[in-house]
């Protein structure tokens, strides 16, 4: 684990410092639910021990108060339980889905982004993921070319708060030790930086990182690859987390603005940081975010 | 905060690490109910501020499932809602009471223990005080006279675990800021040695202290008397969360035995850690911990 | 402090943590030459208090041995009591000084660099300033503008090692406790990702903060503009670090080359970074390090 | 490596906490001659990597300023080199030997100490070591009987100051992996309070352990056993850094006396910690501080 700025409510972090492992799944949330989701992760993870008195739960979450009512603490045990359930090993979902549903970051309507990068080094050839659940404050910066909200979209009311949270979750098939790992989730929180973060006081920025390989570990000497690899799939994660976001109207009204893919790619164009100006894809439709969650969308 | 063995599922340390404030009362519970306490504080919380969308409520535990059926997770709001309403300003219970009723702690019944010191230093005069839910392994030390559990209750069964975790709150009125409190809190852990801990791997031994005080911070170089007044009052709150225990009989018939009072003050004034012998207070009463805690007693 | 990537020889920072104090000036110099500065600036503590035995120097390093024949560790007491002597309220010197006479960074010549920022915040106006030694890998990106040191000089050598160390001091005059600037110092850190870090193994990239004032500090709720000062500020002084450096050759021949002002402006005016190009100033001169460093040059 | 309480001048910490490497034999050394032990040690890595430009000594120091002149700074490279030089895997000196020579704890003089326990768990058998340099305040306790210096030693000054470090090191031959030996230098720490320490302001209380295994580390399950070594080896090797130690005058003319064996044994005896009173051994001589250490006494 690593806490750029603990002003969260990160469920689990303590032991994971001391015993260098995570013993359930990872779970998101927005932080007035964080101890629901944690106490049904827990549910969930009695259930497989039926004798066990000691569990961990790892509940990361953000305030996404600006578009959802999370003063009603919607999610329940079933949406945890059906949540973890559908779990797979294909591609995540991203956007504005599960615990992305409500949050902003960087002016825009963000939500979950996923990326990963394939690391040789070591003799050995393994993948580092990253996932990431964006809702922080800043200037989005996309190849370090400027998308000022207030520019790209003008009309936007810009009163959501400063700061409210990045959880970002690392992992990789690579043999690293608790020791790395922790080496990779500061860089993980580093790579915010990358895409404009203001790194504001109110923001709980964490990142946890784990790997599935029981190896010995690689050498330090050998493992900057697993460091760029880190600081490149976070960096994209970020940046995936709020073009796969669509605008979205929530509570009171407020709508967040998805960021306007035309205008990013005018900008990457006209600052040279695009060879020829790619097929723009049609403009993301627009959502409305319901708030009363329905039992049968444990995701939302 | 100070975690001396992170072998646990306190809730809320981040934030208290970031910002040095603490947010709400600390309420401590077992460890599978940790997450339901959590929401529950939170309740109290958002009912205070009903515009908030962050708070951080601060709950520890400890892991009594080898008297409790903690499994059950039988903490409801209601529960933490009626404790915090009911603390005081008087005397804390202490014992097999609330988050101590099912404790065992040094191969004995143990519960909840407080104690405090006055303190004169830096021109003020102010007091330390402590609060423990003790829960932890080694061998019962008092004055430094060993008191092994096998010898002194030699027909008790042996059967808890070695480290269950040791929660720790350090509260004071002397002006200190959030550097010096987590020196307080390190301190608090160190005195877990004095009564005989064994510092197992299996506990979550953590410290938070705080003070009521908002003036400037005495210096460093006068903070000496304090440290002392921690390092007692943690002692001795940990001896009283043993000696106002009583023989308990929890889940699955198992019965932890109280401290035979007489046989301690038999070995202490046999070591001569006592100038005479004290008149023997009565031999506290058994209790039988009743496994569905009554809607109508929060604290159980 | 904070500590980024500990592959360090930092002195001084343990009771940095533990007191919030800073004892001493800090000095900066090369990495085998830490422990001779470290004794020197004790010899200047030990002066100003005659019956004092207890001191901290603080005393940052990186290892600038690509061009500098670091295991002469030529740094002697009269060096560092000059430079300490020499300390002034005036602009410090930039470049290719003091420990910045070996330093490369980013593929180019590095040196020191400092920058400042005007914050005001809760009611007051205060100077958030930063000085660093910079000496790590990565590629340097101005503005967000990738300017990879195999295109702007093509025919340098590569041959520098990924990740030597970057020291990063933060100064303000505003009103900040302990735990504050270690926010700060971590800001300090991240701001390094702004210019292209890499944030190799190797490298000990560390970070201190401290304050001239001893007003009771700001509240955290209006911290944030002090963190974009320091992201700022940071930032910058890295730039400054590279952009007043020249063309050095050192050590067995091996030189490191100033980054070509010209071709920096012409990518930047090229990426719509500038409005228009500004009067390219005049090519640094070149330099060539010499190996062993005469006495009345206690800077060098 | 655990700071305990960071008031005190390590050198070579944040390397080994970053790496979790120990790249050096460990110096220990008086408080102002640290920075040129530490010089010292790095001339004796150089010499052993003549291409090397990246070494991390480790030395630990303590403040024995009341008995030892250590503004002069008396240690010199050759000290260090010939220290180095005579270490076997002999059982070490103890007593008033070498960082011990001038240091005072619990009121008596005290010194070097060592002990090690030996460990049966997770299927393999192993040694876990400790070497102490105790120089901190407190109350003497022997296996928890209080030894106050003002009753043992009525006539002795009391003016040594109340705290100045107590460096730890916990070395085994058990497979352990960084993380947890960081686990076991923290309980290193807590064994202080076994013996009746102070944990004043003013003392750079440190741990750093060490494995010379590289085997894959035993489960953390199975870790309690090396727990209790820890605590059991240092608890002995500070009370033998006071048992080996003798009566020494220093610097102004100062006595520390040696703890009183035979009053040490009649008060365990009284107090039942001894089943029948041991041979009493010689009282050992005083010894008289030089305050011009020689050249050829390299270990003074």
């Amino acid at each position: 684990m690593f806490s750029g700025n603990g002003h969260g409510k990160l469920v689990g972090s303590t032991q994971v410092d001391e015993l260098g492992v995570l013993e359930s799944p990872v779970v998101l949330t927005a932080t007035l639910s964080v101890f629901r989701a944690a106490d049904a992760l827990l549910s969930w993870l009695m259930e497989r021990r039926p004798d066990g008195v000691s569990f961990n739960p790892l509940v990361g979450e953000t305030n996404d108060g600006h578009l959802s009512d999370i003063r009603r603490r919607p999610i329940t045990e079933d949406h945890v339980l059906a949540a973890v359930a559908q779990a797979s090993d294909g591609p995540p979902a991203e956007g504005c889905v599960g615990a992305g549903a409500g949050t902003t970051a960087l002016g825009f309507k963000a939500g979950i982004g996923t990326s990963s990068r394939t690391v040789r080094t070591a003799g050995r050839t393994g993948t580092v993921g990253a996932l990431v659940q964006s809702n922080f404050g800043g200037v989005l910066t996309v190849l370090g070319v400027p998308m000022p909200a207030d520019e790209l979209v003008p009309a936007a009311d810009r009163t959501e708060p400063p700061g409210n949270s990045c959880m970002i979750v690392v992992a990789t098939d690579l043999p690293v030790d608790a020791r790395q790992l922790g080496r990779l989730a500061r860089r993980a929180v580093f790579a915010m930086a990358r895409v404009g973060a203001s790194f504001s006081s109110t923001s709980g920025d964490y990142a946890i990182a784990f790997t599935t390989s029981d190896q010995p570990p690689i050498p330090d000497g050998e493992i900057d690859p697993v460091f760029a690899a880190v600081l490149d799939a976070v960096e994209e994660a970020l940046l995936n987390s709020l073009f796969t976001a669509v605008t979205t109207t929530g509570v009171g009204g407020r709508t967040s603005h998805a960021v306007p893919h035309r205008a990013v790619i005018e900008r990457l164009t006209a600052a040279g940081r695009l060879p020829a100006p790619p097929l723009i894809p049609e403009s993301p439709s627009e959502t409305r975010l319901r708030t009363t969650p329905a039992r049968d969308e444990p995701g939302s």
